[in-house]
């Protein structure tokens, strides 16, 4: 049934497309290696995204464009479409890798959203069971660690996994060309209160001047090569919506879960974090344990007497990943100003993701993607935002916090 | 969280039922109505629960139990079940109404998911936008609104509906048994960022006393009643689940929702806050424009000093919805110091469903649920949490916040 | 924020709306009960209904109205609003039921679908087991029966249920309205091979007068019901997509599954079977074990010899339900000329959706309807479809297969 | 099928997995490249995939091993699990190929499930229509088209098109490694009754020596390939549930979508199909219109007095692929006698696929995949089924009808 002219359903809807200012999302002007087809693609693309926005929670019908000859596709790109060939082309590898990664992201999303689990771990039923509760793994933790493993064993691009949940990195196939570093459920105590949780993850070239060493012994090494040779990095946001946020070293990018087709689509391209913003986001409870610097600075920016001269507002979901995501779509500065964050799997990746868009990474004193792993679950302070207020923040000297009294929550 | 040893998940839920102490969900041991041969079934439950808590994001099939002819049904509980005949029977026009209800929140929730929202209201593509964006209505408030008036209409049961996007309480049907309250999406501030929002929900009996006046009058007079007249309320969470939490007068309940359906299922049945937490949830950036009372209760609770020798935790996800649910799982106290919740729709459903679950709603000084509303959108601090926690703040007497400079974050 | 312009995203869709002729769906001219509001509603439809069909396969979000001042509703009909007091208002208590069996048939829906169950019973790697297999039963005849019965159970609506899958009917609750008679997964040899499979279902009120009788007896006889005394039946397709088709006594509509909510939206209102077709389905390999005025029947139409001079095509998926749909939409009649269908589960409900949308349901010589059932699991031939196609068939006389050699496939 | 005894589905599941005796899917025993870990991997799997079965319609948490040092990994295998450098390494390129047909797939899935199709074409509304109807492109023929079109194009892999619905080839890019013909959505005409449809597809490489002819030309000849030097070929079946049956050339496989993550996981490995069947698939309204071989061939096997001595039963659903896909399953032979079916991107790929599972390809004379395509849309009679039934067949000689009066339906 071949047919020569395709009727257009859609091009009318972009009559009022202004109405939706911000969208459809603007492809970034700078893409290092983004052929020029791609634009033109893109540019075809507003009209059936103007569209989109309109029918929102499944659009893949109305992206196609008009004419099968003209040679140009549709609007909303997939991972696969952006890093792919017809993308950026991160390389097969690579590609092939991701796709394994987001089967594992969509799997741990799929439990996160179950009502099974939202009954697993409630604490309300069960007061007499806090104790014991506290010492035992919370399940989720552990089964999102298995299926991140499962999914990179499976992929056969993957020679060593260091994982949060892992003592040690697990060696996985010796000719595999990457190394992945992960927190695979970050935020877990939210788990229970169905607040939004999140996936970190890091690929770096698996070093072949080491395929000589010992297994546990090249497994460590590859597993802390400094965050500088990250060659992709990025988060998974577990909330309203599952949302991967990434970078290939060429910006940063969102992807959000459709669940009509199960895939994940370019909702956010080139992430700019805004360079000052208004939101601090830190666990003000530890106030007393701060050392002054911190509290100086918190408490000038919570009087809008900083140099930006606004009242600074505050956030915290006390989940990473999410606090993050905030700070990258509204400005601002998500901070652990504790010994506690981990530089491997989730100080490293997150700043790679941050400096990518446009904002900074800090342990308060150095830039974290400079500072040489040493130990694979070493922890650091942690301060990321919109590189103003980082750089204010730094400028009060002391904040890392050094009291740590154990906490409970 | 390093774990050597991982559980043996699967086979353990098998033979060992008991390793998920706190799951399947015990059912309340004393609901008001609910007949014995809810009990019965839910007895039998247990087994297909354990095995469902295994199998996570749908657990469809393994509900149904062994022998029709045993007149015992399966495990889990649509609120359609819970409520109606067969379960607490809350009548059939409330029955009606809630399915209707469930459509609009899962029409939210698909909004809320879909990858068209996540790029709406982008700020970080148009920075030129900012200044003009501040005042334009956030989209998908007024659709959610919108679609929570539509499925008022079509359920042939409401009366009135007041929301807070409306100026006035829209009279809708004259004969219809109810009237409904709702703030059809708060925490729409966070949207952009897909950080939890929500909807809070009430519902009163209409008032046949006033049928006779004029329109304007009867509407806006059924939706001032006293959130002490209040049939059923709740909230529902759109996070990484979608749970409503709601209560009938007897108890508060959870139900999230099952993809694999589309229908909200019991997992938290009668929930029991803790009476004392270990988490404040309030802006702590604002602590300069506090009271003096509100100062020292904070300052105490995070040093560990209060009656409960514990130090505090921060969280503040500024979701009412969200920070009252993990309220409501994990303890502690939730607030707003200012006067700028309203009570109608946002503190009087929120405390009718905490005091079902043995918590406090409190104004800082008086019972939310006992204040009679005099304007539809009447602001008011609220403080809502753990019965210990809220006496313990109420005890510092000067706990509302009278300065407000107006924040713009 | 209230918002008193809101945008007009979607009618600008509309100009071109005579591109897809069909669409949206014209609501019924004259159906018995719908208010006037309803229609109303309807025509503000148009618009957002066209826009849907070209977004597909989610159109939750272009369905509301464009300014929640105006008091009009959106366009998309769940069950629960066309049946409900806002639509053709056919009680609470049937409203209430339907509620319940569409979680049990989205259920269903869910197992068929599913990865798991698709691997069920292959029996291509189990030459070996075929001999035994034969004789098992396919589990998902009875869990879907299970399914069924549970829903029926916690709706407390229903006083007795009739399956195929039992021998006897179940006796459930004394005092509640309805009797349910159901063929809970027909078509079931067709799951191995995922081809489309149904549920169908009838239902009466009980007869208060044998309230007295014992609970056998009584269950028995509320289930013999003549099939014109069917207060509402239909069917449910499970193929590519998921279609109630029901009737309540004025006109058969179809409702699809909408994925993105979990709910059946009114598809086909008022479907009218076209008077002639020029297809017929039946299982042409007993050609040779007909009866003479079958054979010359089905010789002549083949032909094009009939009163329709059109060459009939020939279709037999064998899934009951499958084979009825495809005839309400495009004509002609489905068959099964053995004495093989059941009367009061399969061929009243069947012939009660034909009827009404203006077809016949035949057992070759008397129309089903008047049929009396004298036996719960009474077979009888059955004939369905267009109008003219029927009375033709008919007017052969000899058209009942009464050679039954019994066949294995 | 009365079960008055309903077996504990749960439990024994659980105790007794060898209760479901053809679950899990046995992996096949001699796959030409699967390396050995695969096989262990499978092993450990029996226990969560039995798991699986009784929970169904998701079961991704079910899947991961029990310990992530013990190196093996879950039970469900993706497209690109089975087919990437972890299974059968079938080659980046042909991988990442498969990941956005994949997606073109779904999103074709969700456009077929959508109520917005359901609505679509339908005729009962609009008699006065037919007529035109009739010469119109059905609409989503054309957007299956595109839809994978642009899937194509994204990809990167592919130089070239050929698709039912053009007239010619479509060039896309001059150095990507495969040539891709297909028919996007087979059986359109069942659409509207939501009767099952089906993609076909087949792969090969490009052709080097043809690089340097013009465009129109390259294209083409790289389109005519003989379908014996196919590197992959299948089809996707849309119906109760969504299916992807594939051949590398080493054994056909079905994947089946998992819609609580969006990707297809291995269900039926190595499908054997039986080597005779008991059912026929064609149009047996065209009897009159058949030659004397294939007539006295049906007559045949309808009176059980074939080679096979049974009584043959008819199917067909007028789905090319759902009439195979159920030929695979349960043996038998799918024709069409008529010249009618196309060579290229239907016939190939699906002998192709027949063979792999044991089956035959044929004309009615000669093996399909011998014959050497001249033109793109070419037309042949095609008979595909159980070796045993095939031969018998050809053996009738006369099989091929050569009448063809045109038909309307």
């Amino acid at each position: 049934m071949q047919s020569p002219t395709t009727t257009i359903i859609i091009t009318a809807t972009i009559h009022n497309s202004n109405l939706t200012p911000n969208f459809p999302p603007k492809f970034p002007l700078n893409p290092l290696r983004l052929p020029q087809e791609f634009f033109n693609r893109r540019t075809t693309t507003s009209i059936s995204m103007a569209a989109a926005s309109s029918s929102s929670s499944s659009f893949s019908s109305s992206r196609f464009k008009v004419n099968s000859k003209m040679g140009n596709g549709d609007g909303f790109v997939t991972i696969s479409e952006y890093a792919g060939k017809g993308g950026v082309d991160v390389g097969d590898d690579l590609v092939v890798l991701f796709s394994h990664l987001e089967y594992a992201f969509k799997r741990i999303a799929a439990l996160v959203a179950s009502p099974a689990n939202s009954s697993l771990g409630r604490t309300s039923d069960a007061a007499q069971d806090i104790a014991s509760d506290r010492d035992k793994p919370k399940p989720l933790d552990i089964v999102s660690n298995e299926i991140i493993l499962s999914s990179l064993r499976n992929s056969g691009k993957v020679a060593v996994m260091a994982s949060e949940e892992d003592d040690a990195p697990v060696w996985i196939a010796d000719n595999a060309p990457f190394v992945v570093v992960t927190d695979p459920l970050d935020g877990s105590r939210n788990i229970d209160a169905s607040i939004p949780t999140g996936t970190i993850f890091g690929i770096y070239n698996r070093l072949i001047e080491l395929d000589s060493l010992p297994v546990e012994e090249k497994a460590m090494l590859n597993s802390l090569q400094s965050g500088s040779r990250l060659i992709a990095a990025g988060y998974v946001l577990y909330s309203s919506a599952t949302i991967i946020c990434t970078t290939f070293g060429s910006g940063s990018h969102a992807f959000t879960l459709d669940h009509s087709t199960g895939d994940f689509v370019l909702t956010h391209p080139n992430i700019k974090i805004p360079p000052r913003g208004q939101i601090y986001s830190v666990n003000d409870a530890r106030y007393f344990d701060w050392p002054e610097g911190l509290r100086r600075y918190i408490d000038t920016i919570r009087q809008g007497k900083g140099k930006f001269p606004k009242k600074y507002s505050a956030r915290y979901i006390c989940s990473l990943v999410a606090d993050l995501h905030r700070t990258l779509m509204y400005g601002g500065v998500a901070m652990n100003p504790r010994d506690h964050l981990r530089l491997v799997y989730e100080a490293n990746p997150l700043s790679f993701v941050v400096e990518q868009a446009g904002g900074k990474g800090s342990d308060g004193k150095n830039r974290i993607l400079s500072i040489q792993p040493v130990k694979l679950h070493q922890r650091l302070p942690l301060f990321l935002g919109s590189p103003d207020d980082i750089e204010e923040l730094e400028s009060y000297g002391d904040v890392q916090q050094t009291v740590n009294p154990g906490y409970d929550v």
